[in-house]
C-alpha cells in the first residue's frame, strides 16, 4: 500500500468518525466551533472573550489541543469553564477520534457552544474534520498580511476569518487590502471580523454573528427534535 | 503495513537522503542553516539581515519553503540573492529530497551559507532532517512566551534560539524568564539571541556567532580536503 493510499485511508476513516461526531453534537444541541490559527495568534484569548460576551445566552465547553502542556486548559478551568485538554504528542493536528473521546466527557443539559482550540498550525488542521459546524481562522496583525497566500488550504476551510490584534495594525504595517485579496483569491470572501482581545474592539460584532449562527443551527435542531 | 511502520519508513528514507545531502554540502564548502518558526515570526527578515551583516565574508543562497506563493523568494531575488522556491502543496514541512533537488541548482564557487527557510510551522519540520548543519528556531515576542511548553519538539532540535521583535517585549508582556525556563526544560539551554529585525538590535551578536560556527565547519572541511 503506497503512501498516498495510506493517506487517503486515514482521511476517509477520519471523515466517518467526524460524521458520527456531528450526529452526536446535533442530538445534544451543541454548536461546535473549530478554531484554527498560527501559534500565538490569540485563539485562547478570543475564546475567552467570546464566552464572556455570550455567557448569558449559552452554556460553553472547550477542548484544548496542544502537543504538550495544559497551560490553556488551566486558564479555562480557573474561570470555571468546562474544559478537556488533548495532548497530541508528536501529532500536528486534532482528529475526529480525539474529539469523540474528549467531547463525551462533558454534560450537555442546555444549548451549548463547544469551542475546539486546534493545535497552533496553519497547515495540518485544515485536512481533518472534527464534526464541527464552523471553522474559524484567526489571523493576527503581528504575523503579517501575506499568510492567506502562503497557507491557502486553511483559509479555504474558513467559515469566518478574524483578524486579531487589530490595535497593532498600524504599528505592524499590516496591509488589510493585501490580506483580504489573499483570502478572496482562495474562496468567496467569508465574514471577516477585525478584533482586539486587548482593547475589546470588534468583539461584539463577532459574538453577535456567532450567536446568529448558533440560533440557526440549534433552532433548526430543536425544530427537528420537536417534529421527531 | 501499519501506520506507525509507514511513518518509520518515511523518516528512515528521509534520514538516508539527508546524509547524502550532508556529504554534498560538506564537499562544496556549504554551511546549511535550517530556519524554523511559526508563521510570521520573522524568518525572512532575519535571513535578510544576517546576509547583510555577513555579505563581505561569505557567499549566500536561500531555499524558500512555502505551501504556495513565491512572495519570500521574490524578496530575495530583488536583492540579488540566489534563491530557489519550493512549494510544498499540501505538505507541512520540507524534506531531504526537496532540498537535494533545490540545492543542486546553485553554483558554489566559494564558502557559502545556505539558509533553508522551512514552512512556517512549529510541529512538523522538527521531524525531518534536511542535511543541515544548524537548526535555528526563531520565536517572536508577539507570539507569546509559552511556546516552548506547547511545542517542545522543535525546541529540542534547536542549536540556537532567536527571540525576534524584541523591541515589542514590554508592549507584548513577553516573560523572558518563562520562555527560557520552557526551553531549558526541553534541553540544555542553547545559545539565545534577542534580536529586532526592525531596529537592528542584537543582530551583530547573532551574526558573529553564526560566522564562528561557519569557520568551525568550513575550516574543518577545508582542512579535510587539504589532507585528502
Amino acid at each position: 500500500m503506497g503512501r498516498i493510499e495510506i493517506r487517503r485511508n486515514i482521511l476517509e476513516a477520519n471523515e466517518n468518525l467526524a460524521r458520527r461526531n456531528r450526529d452526536f453534537f446535533a442530538s445534544n444541541d451543541v454548536l461546535v466551533v473549530n478554531v484554527m490559527a498560527a501559534p500565538g495568534a490569540g485563539k485562547t484569548s478570543t475564546i475567552l472573550k467570546t464566552i464572556e460576551s455570550l455567557a448569558d445566552q449559552y452554556a460553553f465547553a472547550v477542548i484544548e489541543g496542544d502537543m504538550a502542556s495544559r497551560i490553556d486548559a488551566d486558564v479555562m478551568a480557573e474561570r470555571g469553564i468546562p474544559v478537556e485538554q488533548i495532548n497530541t504528542g508528536n501529532m500536528c493536528h486534532l482528529d475526529a477520534n480525539m474529539i469523540r473521546e474528549a467531547a463525551g466527557k462533558f454534560t450537555y443539559d442546555r444549548p451549548t457552544i463547544l469551542f475546539i482550540e486546534n493545535v497552533g498550525n496553519l497547515v495540518c488542521p485544515s485536512e481533518f474534520s472534527l464534526g464541527e459546524d464552523l471553522n474559524i481562522v484567526i489571523a493576527s496583525t503581528t504575523e503579517g498580511h501575506d499568510k492567506p497566500y502562503k497557507y491557502p488550504s486553511i483559509y479555504l476551510r474558513a467559515d469566518a476569518v478574524l483578524i486579531n490584534k487589530i490595535d497593532l495594525l498600524e504599528a505592524m504595517e499590516f496591509d488589510r487590502k493585501m490580506f483580504c485579496d489573499g483570502v478572496a483569491a482562495v474562496k468567496p470572501m467569508p465574514p471577516l471580523f477585525e478584533i482586539s482581545c486587548r482593547n475589546g474592539s470588534g468583539l461584539d460584532d463577532w459574538a453577535c454573528w456567532l450567536a446568529s449562527e448558533c440560533e440557526r443551527k440549534l433552532g433548526g435542531t430543536r425544530g427537528k427534535l420537536a417534529e421527531g
